[in-house]
């Protein structure tokens, strides 16, 4: 698509990988940038495309509402309406604006009956604060999703009716220069990871990112700034809070306050882990820039592991994707904090699914061995009644190891426990009881035990090539990527080609 | 020795051990002690003989004294001055009592002297504030400790001195019967473990028991007391403080303030363990009396050990018995915290010397292996240098088996370590410099390194009938006896015999 004139094209071809490269090749940090600027910034053709699609879905909605004589104004939003839409993107938001006197009934109704309408038959119907309609149109995704017209955010019904208003402040204030920073800054948190709003990444969203490089004035100042956040990071561009009061309204690790609407933190979204990998990746990012931070290699298995890995793939029940990461994730804790119960040394845990019918959850075991015997303690020697009990529970019976015997003025037992934490962890899967007893989602529980198919590292490199792959990688070694191509310049060694 | 119309020996010969079966026979309470007190109380030949042996060396000590014309009196002091000790008991002391005009050296070398010269040759020179000397005379084991002479704690130059105004004191107040209830107390203490202060013990001394007998009235008494105690526990006879002030001047669990010495606790050398054991003994004594309290049948190795346990035994260099037991105490104290910080998990140590010339320290293991990963924390993500240098320490080493990952703000990266507990021992045991840097005594470390003979679950069985097995029974597995004895009384069955 793009040019043999590109040279980072030339030299993704060559397997280079590191700024070092770039340096010997007289590439600086603004070439990185406008290289990645070029290949982010969608081409003219692409442009076109997007345009024609938009005016002809718009005359559809406007056609399909006269001819029904609907109330609503269609509105086109989000990234690709003011032009800081990724190359390569296709999702496109319409908006039904219906008038603030319209009931909520009707909007819903007629928001649904015009997506429909205009969807030649194929749609999905989906469920946000309203339900909404996606579309597949001329190659783009489209979500015609219904809201009330409004002005300010006194008037605000429901979330969804945010975005116009989103829409409009920044319509004010982007310039062509600040949507290219915008794109570099979409393209650096997508490249790291932590890119989306949703469950599933818990990271910033487009319009978050927006924000922060409105308020420090390019891609590169918001990373200056980001490697030096320390929680909690308050960030007010319209300045309706002190830091202080911004802080008690808000209880959160960073507190974007959203111009359109004091009362919101448009960074509530942001996880801890998120925002830890945005504040290290911005460091690492300054101190080695490489082309790879926006456009990451795939990761693929190994061909070995040699860790002790657990992987239980099942049957996800049908759900809203954000429904069914935050299930997976309830399940995982559960799950895990079970295992550590019985005790084993989880090193780690992750959740994944197609979100669609798979589900996945993966557990990193420092052994798959725990010793079997665990040190239980009783009440003190001077609790009488107590002790005697103590003692009448545990001596001589079949679990007890050791004791009761005394240790700083306390009795002690030593029980005898499972342990294979395999099986430990196949009794659990086998009995849903169980599981919604320790906190799993029924519906998921209920479904491992239908059936789960269990990988350990001795046949895990099975799912090699499946989609689990990506999120397996990450499972089997946590280290960020973006550490790996800025090694070299924490360790500053001699060019190899100078 | 003692006739066949004892009961308790008959019972003893038919391998008959609870009360149960007194209570069958009917034996009461009163008439386990009355039997316990006939076997403790010292037969007429027994006091004859020692009569014997205190006279004859207290007319050879005087003998000398005046063939040299030196200056003390001298003094039988300690139990069997005061017809508390037990039946059995061959142990006598002497003190030569300087007065305090004389100097000290004259005292330490005219005590040594005299005790040498009626030794008839065989002597032990030992050492507490004083050098003194312990000779053999007609059966008995006789110290013969050189001190000052003193009417009150005012004149007290070191702790042996002390020991007359004990005897005074006691002496005023004791009675045959309470020297009766003091020897069952002996006998109670010596037959749960807690019977000595010295440090293998650190337990009751003779002194104390008979404090608390005297405090308390009886035996009984003192018993049914000791299960209601609840520290930090405070007699103090003489009544020198209020309780709030005892507790200021001495901070320990157990305060007995010393009636000839108020500057005293007479309890100081009482440890948690003997102390936790006195309590949960007397409440178990109380719910089912058994003889067994003051007769524990002696422990066996089991024919099999399925334990993880390590046992050191090595030469034990030569020192007084206190120091030994003390610098064992430190090592096993130390070896444990170093295989703990490994990662190996103890479920218990202890350690033991034959106050010759061996020593041993025991690891009671939950398993001999660990995860070879462990978990290890970085800086937190805005500590941009520290976390750089992190990254560079850790990312591609060795023994870095994941990471540096990012954990909750922190970075965090998963190390290798030896899973082997066995091996991390070995090495450290094979290495004096790396013992001594822990805090092994460095005695012990050089003993150690020169040679140690290692003995686990699958060769321990070899120490069967050796000086060592009590000392193992109670390693692998430290249920106090009296919890069996009194097992069935805490869970009534109807007796078999009714």
């Amino acid at each position: 698509m793009y040019g043999g004139s590109n040279p980072y094209n030339y030299l993704r071809h060559q397997h280079v990988k590191t700024l070092d490269v770039y340096k010997v090749l007289g590439v600086s940090l603004d070439s990185i940038l406008k290289l990645v600027l070029e290949e982010v910034t969608p081409k003219p053709e692409e442009k076109k495309a997007l345009e024609r699609a938009v005016s002809d879905i718009i005359r559809k909605l406007l056609d399909v509402r006269d001819k029904h004589g609907w109330s609503y104004d269609v509105m086109h939003l989000g990234s690709t309406a003011r032009d800081t839409w990724l190359s390569g993107s296709r999702d496109i938001d319409i908006f039904l604006a219906f008038p603030l006197s319209e009931d909520e009934r009707t909007l819903e109704e007629v928001g649904v009956k015009a997506g429909i309408e205009v969807s030649e038959g194929r749609y999905e119907l989906l469920y946000s604060s309203h339900p909404y309609v996606r579309i597949e149109h001329m190659g783009f995704e489209i979500d015609i999703v219904p809201c009330y017209k409004v002005s300010n955010a006194s008037q605000l019904r429901s979330a969804v009716d945010r975005t116009q208003l989103h829409q409009r402040y920044l319509k004010e204030k982007l310039t062509p220069r600040l949507c290219g920073e915008i794109r570099l800054m979409k393209a650096f948190a997508k490249g790291i990871g932590v890119y989306g709003a949703e469950t599933k990444t818990r990271g910033f969203s487009g319009y978050l990112l927006e924000l922060l490089v409105l308020y420090y004035g390019s891609f590169l100042e918001a990373v200056r700034a980001a490697s030096r956040w320390k929680p909690p990071i308050i960030i007010d561009i319209e300045r309706y809070y002190t830091p202080r009061e911004a802080r008690e309204v808000f209880d959160a690790p960073i507190i974007v306050v959203d111009p359109v609407d004091r009362r919101r933190n448009a960074a509530a979204a942001v996880g801890r882990q998120a925002l830890s990998a945005f504040i290290a990746a911005s460091s690492v990012f300054l101190a080695k820039p490489s082309i790879l931070f926006f456009k990451p290699p795939q990761r693929r298995l190994p061909n070995e592991v040699s860790e002790h890995i657990a992987v239980v793939v099942f049957k996800l029940p049908k759900a809203p994707p954000d429904v069914q990461w935050s299930q997976l994730e309830k399940a995982c804790s559960k799950i895990r904090a079970y295992m550590e119960e019985h005790g084993a040394q989880i090193l780690g845990s992750g959740f994944w699914t197609d979100e669609v019918d798979t589900g996945a959850l993966a557990f990193k075991l420092a052994s798959w061995q725990i010793p079997e015997a665990r040190v239980h303690y009783g009440p003190f020697v001077w609790q009488r009644e107590a002790s005697m009990k103590f003692i009448e529970r545990h001596l001589g019976r079949e679990d007890t190891a050791e004791g009761p015997f005394i240790q700083d003025f306390r009795w002690v037992v030593v029980k005898k426990r499972e342990s294979d934490v395999l099986k430990v962890l196949k009794r659990l899967l086998s009995d849903s009881s169980t599981m919604k007893s320790i906190g799993v989602p029924s519906r998921i529980a209920g479904s491992i035990e239908e059936g789960y198919k269990l990988f350990t590292e001795k046949n895990i490199l099975e799912l090699k090539g499946t989609r689990l792959e990506a999120f397996l990688t990450k499972v089997i070694d946590r280290t960020p990527q973006y550490v790996r191509w800025g090694r070299r310049d924490l360790n500053p060694r001699p060019p190899a080609l100078h």
